[in-house]
Formats: structure tokens, sequence, C-alpha cells
């Protein structure tokens, strides 16, 4: 069953293609200029810190839906183990398994593909079993630098949190800007804040993977017209889900990913944060979220630090 | 077999043990404030950037010789995998397994113990097998964004690379700073450059693992002197290696992480950072390299990303 | 909280310790010798064979209950990977992470300790995290194949399915024994069937964990007496839980692997072989179930196969 | 570059597929009937037991040669934890992350593939990163448990090992055959010594790893004529190699596993077995060696037993 028209056409509209040369494999992550880091830096004023990553463990959000995706493990090779003299040094050492995109991470470009695509045009063969993501991986982003803006859509809104399923506007997106004061610029890092993960904080886990407010096919062009580097959302699925057309599953990870280039955040804890802006009324910040360069990874990790 | 008197005489002298409070887990990293912090942004000035992280992949610098930390391991658990429409949205998905120390980290005040005690004399039974380090993990310390200080010791003494096994003094990390036209204060992170990763990039894992030249005895008092949050280097063992008394293995491990309470990083990726250092002359930076939350972990992989 | 006087009072009566020498790690598989082999190998008459093990998968009997104790996690690192030549060879290539005691397993004798001690009067302290299980170990048994005894306590009590938290007692087991026409002698393994696994198969994994019918404080004895090998259940748990007594968690645990020295398996599927054994009228037969030799480990997965 | 003709001629003399019908995923194990097991119950005589699977351990014989193919690592998530009561039951409980093909293992059928085609006409693209082998995988073998026959090539040709990179031949076989006065029937399992382990137990991984003697072009059609159910050998790479022809890498997993369905195994430890057979003349016994049922499996580790 192909993807409808309307899918296609939005595709068209947005996609970056060759923007960066036939070889590019960060798409809009080239928009973070020196210049727009300094600009970023500029609005450091406290020095106050927030991380919005939620914390590595067995009890995270992951709750089955994606096959193979676990929270976690932690486990331990040494407590204490003497080096040569008992009475010496003696040491503790871990190991961690997880799945790239259990917990707060980045997708890579690399992350969705379809029509045998993905970013730039690359084949979606350029993904390998041997060696993960040849093409638009995450190691081919070094860091992330730039300013952060917080879009409280929720806020905006009037209300804590946005209903599960409800479906992101232009308009949506335009009011939370006018309430952040902010006026969105090419290479910004957008933080979508939907108030979804106060479900998970409350323990109800499926609730925050399902249903999901989100982004929308009438957002996509909001920010491919803003040339955002990034989008990052305090939720599961990201995007609004289910979805908006029966006939198309999952349509802003695609237009995001593989047609804009758009690298898109997931679980980024931002109730601290917004609760700051609310109250000093900056929306904007130095933003640090720089991936982990997992050779190949299609996702990864990321301890997102805002500096305000 | 006790540590040696002179081990002990310096422990006192360095040790940091209830300055903040008898619940601290973070030790130095209390130091960086936000005054601290907005020092470290006013060193921005082009917005230029640099990765100080190796690749996690297979080929890491592991070679066996601390068992059960292996080289990342990336699988993949989805590869273009179709969700409901195989016309549609396609998805790749992966998994890593890794040392926590595997390759560019921090090691957690919790990663050493003497005399049945780490950092701030909470009992070495404090790291478990069930919850890894449940006093001074890595997931205590949310962020690490400060003033980063290139000490190029390597430069200072106009070699490219330090002999294996070399011993840095007082008198080292001076001259480091005066190239650097840096005094060091309260809450900087040191990156300090031997040049023994150069070993690494030129295939030889074995040299650069060991001997290793880095930090010693001569140097623990003059990094409390300092008052320097973290300190890190361009090394696998971190400080000098075979040690100086062959009575008292890994030394600076256990003043700095047990009694200072200092964070330590190795493996920085330090070269290109030294060469633009050392072409416009300016070593101070701001420095993002805040842990991944492993909840207990011992160490943490780190991405830091240096803003000149 | 010290466990209570009746614990203690049967510790003594089944305990092993010295039985076989102060070195010993394996307990009651000494008791397999080759005359006991040559015994289980003359049941076998027809060729028959029976898999007893849960399918390795991410859809495994485990929910959460026990931290880190993850279903099998099943990952590719290579598919039709060529080697040299595209038309030649190629090669698809796997990772497998699991619990050891994730499905159907063996609990090694060091699994279990109280009062300090694991079987034979060993330290507790001798599994460490380096090395895990430094004594009894399942590598310490290199193999299992021995008479294998379906006691179908369930089909003996007339019922598909004993009630969860039924406590079995000796007369139960003699009764399984009659129904079976078996005399139970030294080296047997004894698989016990409740009819528990039922509820895993209908999809009711916290059924299927909790409350568990299983071997109790009054059927200890009975193993001991006719000096089994092994006792395998169709369980999680093992042994009845909710517990007899409230002061005396897991007792059954502790009294099998820390006091007799005796191996116990869980998560055997016995369902078909018990409906064979039910129609052909013969509980007895060649059991092979030996350990993965996994160096320290303190459980290890077993694919447990029966030929009638 | 495509494979020679003489590969092509003698894969068509070999080849399976078909034999046990359209669906069949399991080749040649099809041929350990209820019969053949008869058959190898009866060869046991004294009770004698030896297990031929190396042990699991970081120090296995991975060297990195297959990237991600790592050795397995035993890691600790409880170390005498307590339950409820520290004065009550305590447990100890572990992970292991491995190759399914680190150490003695069985390859799957699906573990190779050439022309686009694994066994029995089965497309390549059916073992996907989601599902692992959803064709041929070692889940689909629930037990091997038949007669096995040591083919002591190296002492058949007086040696205590043959040279790296000797191809056998079908009149070694013969020989082996002769010297252990057995006629290889349908459904009995080989084990084929070449001595190469000692290498190996003598600390040289590398040497060990290659060059190999082992089955080569020659053997491939005398291993179908005998009907063979499976071949193990007590070497890393499993055939011979350097190959025999520059021009074709690795043929015989491909005629054996593709061809004709006869599932392979590696690293079976047969020094102490040979020694024994050796002493008493009797190279035939009972074996089991049943796959762990990992589902997707293109290999998995396996425990071999041999009964005499």
């Amino acid at each position: 069953m192909a993807l409808p028209d309307e899918f296609h056409e939005l595709a068209r509209r947005v996609r970056n293609w060759g923007r960066w040369g036939a070889d590019d494999e960060i798409g809009t992550m080239n928009l973070v200029t020196d210049d727009v880091v300094r600009r970023a830096v500029a609005c450091v004023r406290t020095g106050k810190r927030f991380s919005l990553a939620l914390p590595l463990s067995g009890d995270g959000p992951q709750i089955g839906t994606v096959p193979g995706r676990i929270n976690p493990l932690h486990t331990m090779i040494a407590i204490n183990a003497p080096y040569l003299d008992p009475d010496g040094f003696r040491t503790s050492d871990d190991v961690i398994v997880m799945a790239t995109q259990a917990a707060t991470h980045w997708d890579a470009l690399a992350h969705a593909s379809y029509g045998g695509r993905i970013y730039n045009g690359f084949p979606a063969e350029s993904v390998t079993a041997e060696q993960g993501a040849t093409r638009c991986g995450v190691d081919k982003i070094p860091h992330v630098v730039t300013r952060g803006v917080l879009l409280d859509v929720a806020r905006a809104k009037g209300v804590d949190r946005l209903e599960g399923g409800y479906a992101l506007t232009a308009d949506d997106l335009d009011a939370a800007a006018e309430l952040a004061r902010v006026d969105v610029l090419p290479g910004d890092v957008v933080l979508l804040r939907t108030g979804q993960m106060q479900l998970l904080f409350a323990g109800d886990k499926l609730g925050y993977c399902v249903p999901n407010p989100g982004p929308s096919m009438q957002t996509v062009q909001w920010f491919r017209d803003h040339d955002v580097a990034a989008v990052a959302t305090d939720s599961f699925t990201y995007e609004v889900f289910p979805p908006e057309r029966e006939d198309c599953a999952l349509p802003v990870h695609l237009l995001h990913l593989v047609d804009t280039g758009m690298t898109q955040g997931q679980h980024f804890v931002l109730e601290p944060l917004a609760a700051d802006c609310a109250d000093d009324g900056v929306y904007e910040f130095l933003l640090e979220a720089s991936p982990q360069p997992i050779v190949g990874g299609t996702g990864t990790p990321v301890n997102p630090v805002v500096v305000k």
C-alpha cells in the first residue's frame, strides 16, 4: 500500500536532499555554525544548569512495545577488587547493555527509511548488521551545541498536559513561540513540551507510551521553514500517535528524518526546565546535547544539558 | 602490606571528606558554581567546537588487560523493518554493550577504594552487585559544564610526546600553565596532554596502555591546591605507570578519587585541540562533558565537547 | 531476624557438608556414578525424545520481578555478510544477552546462601563480581546424564494443575511415585510436575510467577532420604510461594542448595512429556541436562532432553 | 566473481534440497530416527562420560578475527543479596553476553548462504535483524541425541596433530574409520579429530585460528554418501584454511550447510576423548549435543556429552 499523495507532496516541500552536497550525512545539523554557537552562548545569564535526561536503569520507560529495545541493564564486573595488594588499591567496574533508544536519545537520520531511501537519497541498504548505519549514523555528528528554545505548547494552550493523541498544529507552535517571546531561528534546537512525561513520573508507563500527543503532518512545514537543527519532545513516540491518517503510520519520523534530514530527540525531561522558564520568562538558552560516538549507531543516548 | 607512610601523609593533606557535608557524593564537582559557569561561557570567542571522544566501536583501546572491560559491541535488532505497511515506515534499531570505562570516560568517585572506604568515608560496601555504586556513582553528577584548561605538558617540555612511565611534577604543571597563560582556578577542569594517544592512533595499542606517563604523587597536592573540579588525560591508565614506588600501586587514583573526591577522565582525545591551542595561543574554553546518568555507574562514557 | 528453629533442625538433618570431602563443590551430583548412568541408559525403549526447554526469546517468562534478570535478547552482528567475494560465501552471526536464570535453567549450588555460607561451608564471599562463583559454580558440573523420573503430582492428585501456593507433602511425592510405579533411587533426577506452566502457555505470566505450588519444608527430607541428584519443576519460583512460614522466605532453596547440596531446576517444560507418560505408563527415562560451562556461573540455561 | 564450476558440480551432487520436503529446515538431522537413537544407546558399556565443551569465559578462543564475535562476558547482577531478611535467604545472580559461535558451538544451517539461498532453497533474506534466522535457525532442532563416532584422523595418520592447512581427503576418513573399526552410518555424528586444539591449550590462539587443517572439497562427497547427521571438529575454522582454491573461500561451509543441509560443529574438545578411545579401542558412543533453543539463532553454544 503506497503512502498517500498528501504525504508525498509534503515530502517534496520539506526535502533537503542535496542542499549540503551529495555526500552530506548530517542534514540540518549543518545549520549549527560558529555564529549560531556564539548566539547560543550569548543567551547565558545566570549559569544555572538543567539535565534533561532520564536515569539509565532497568526501571526505564520501555515496556516491550519495541522488540529488543530493552531498558538499560547495568551489571558489575568488579567490586572493590584488589590489585596486587589487598591493603592497597581496589576497584569497581561495570558494564551496561542498552538499546540506543531506550531512554533519552537522539534518533540518527538513518533510523528511518521509506521507498528504499534514507536521508539525502542514500540507499536503505547502507544500514547493515555488520556495521550498522554506514551512512547518516550518529557518529557523523561530532557535537550538538547550539541555542535551545523551549516551546511549551501545553502551557501556551493553558493546560498542564496535552491530551494523548493530540496532533500539534503550526498555530500551536506559533503560540508557544509567542509565549516564549523568541523568534525560532536557523540552527536552533526546539524542545517541545507536551507534558506527556508526567504520566511516566506518575508510574503510568503504558499511558506514557500511547496515545501520544506530538508533532504532526501539520507541523512538518513549520520546522522546515524555520530551519531548525533538531526537535526533541518529552514523550516516547515523538510524534502524534495514533497517526492522523490510517494509511500513513509515523509520517513525521519519515518527513523529519528522511526528507528534511532533521535529527529528532525523545524522552527529554522538560518539566523542571519548563517550570523555571515559566518562572523567569526566559525560554532560550545554551543547549549541549552531543551524541555518544557510536560507530554505525542508529540512535544514541544523550544527556542534554541546558545552561541558562 | 599496608600503604606507605608517604601515601598516608599525602592523603591527609589532600582529603576533602566532610568539606561539603557528610552526605556529599560529588566532591570537587561542588566547585562548579553558577559563577564558574558564567566565567566558562565568557571564554567563548569563535564558536569553534571540538569533540574529545574516541569512537565507540569494537576497535577500541581495550586489549584485555582489565578482565571484562570489553570494547563497545554494537549489534542490530532491526534493519529497515516495516511497521504495518512494507511500502511505508521502516526502522533500524540497535543495542550497545559496553564497559563504562571502555573508551573516553569519567571514573566515578566510587570507582576506587582503599581501607574499606570510598570518598567522604562512605563504606566500600556501598558498591553492590544489585545496585552498583549506591554512593558516589556517576548518576550523582547531573552535568559537567565549566571552564576547561588545556595543560599541554608535552609541548611545555618541548616534546611531541612524553616518554612512557614519566611521572609528572608540579613544576611541569606550572610550566604548562605558564605556556597557556592561564591561572588554573577553582572549578576548572584540567585537560592534561601527554601525547600518549599518538601511540593509539599509530596502532600501538599495547604501547598506548603501558608504560604510561601521567599525574603522580608529585602532582596530587597541586590539583588539590588549585581546587580543580576534575582532571582528564589523553591516556589509558591516567596516572604514571609503572608507579613511582613499588609498594604503592595506582596511588593517584586513590588520592584523587577517594581523598580529594576529584573525578578523573581517561582516553580524552587532545591532539587536534592541542594543535589549535598552539595555533591561536588560547588554552581556556567552555567544556561540556556531562555523564550518562547510569544509575549506580562506577564510570560513564562521555563525549567531552570544547567550545572555543 | 534469625531463621526459625524448625528450619535449623531440618537443615541439620539434610545437610551433606563433608560427605564427599571438604573440597567437594557438586554435592548430590556425586551420586551420578557410572552405574547410575548405565541404569539410566537401560530405561530407553523406543528412542523417542523430548526437549524440556522453553524457547529463548524476548517473550520469555521474566516480568521484572527479579531486577536485572532479563529475558534473552538476541541481536545480529552479521546478516549474509560477504567474505571477500560477494558472489561466494556469506555469513550470518549473532549475539545473545541473557540472565543465566531467565528461562529453563539449573541453579548452581552457589546461587543461594545463608549465615554467610554456601554448600559445604564455603564462605558466601567466594562469589565475587570479578569471577562469579569461585566455589560451587555451574562450571564444576561437567555433565548431567542420569535416570530421570517424572513425578506427576498434579495427576496423582487428580487435577490438571495444582493450586497456586500449594505446599507439596512427602505423601504427595509417594503418591506420584506410586502412580509412576518407580522407586526413586540415588542419583536420579526428579522432574516434578505441578501443571503451573499451563498458566505461562495461556499467556498469564503474572499468574505463572506467583502464587506458586511446589516443594516445601515438608518435602526436603524426602529428597534427602532418596538421595536424589537434582530436582526440577515446571514453575518460575521452584518452591511453594508465598512460603509456609512468614518468618522463613524461600527455605527450600536454602535447604536444597546450601545444606543438601542438591542442584535445582526451574521452568522445565513437562506438559508434553507428562501426557506421553500418562499414555504409555512409563515414567522413567534417560535424561541429559548438562550445564553450559559458564565459568563462575551461579546458574545456567539448559536444554534438558529426555529419551524414552 | 562467480564460484568455480568444480564447486557447482559438487554442490549438485551433495544437495539434499527437497529430500525431506519443501518446508524442511533441519536437513540431515532428519536422519536421527528413533531407531538410530536406540542404536546409539546400545553403544553404552561403562557409563563413563566426557564433556566436549570449552569453558565459557573471557579467556576464550576469539581473538578479534570475526568482528563482534566476542568471547563470553560474564557479569553479576546480585551477590548474596538479601531477600527481605538479611539473616535469611540471600541470592547471587548473573548475566552472560556471548556470540553464539564464540566457543564450542553448532552452526545453524542458516549460518551460511550463497547465491541468495540457504538450505532447501529458502531465501537468504529469511535472516533478519528483527527475528534472526526465521528459517533453519538452531531453534528448529529440538535435540541432538545419536551415535557419535570419533574419526581420529591425526592418529590414523600417525601424528599427534595434523599440519595447519592440511586438506583432509576421503582416504583419510576411511583410514580413520578403519582405525575406529566402525562403519559410519546414516544419522551418526562424526567427531573429527585433527589435534589442532593442542595449539589453543598451549596458549597459541593465533596458531589455533589459522592455518587450519580440516574437511575439504575432497571430503564433502564422503559425508554426503554416508548420510551423516552432523560433523564437528576440534578447531576454530572447521574446514581447511587457507582454502584449497584461491577462487573459492570456505567452500565446505557452503556445501555442508547450504547444499547438504548438514549441521556442523566447531571448537569440540576431543583430546581426552581421543586418548580414551585409543586406550580402549572403542570409538563409538552415545552423544548428546542439543542446541540451546535460541529463537532465530544462527548458531548455538553446546555442551556435547559423550557416554561410553
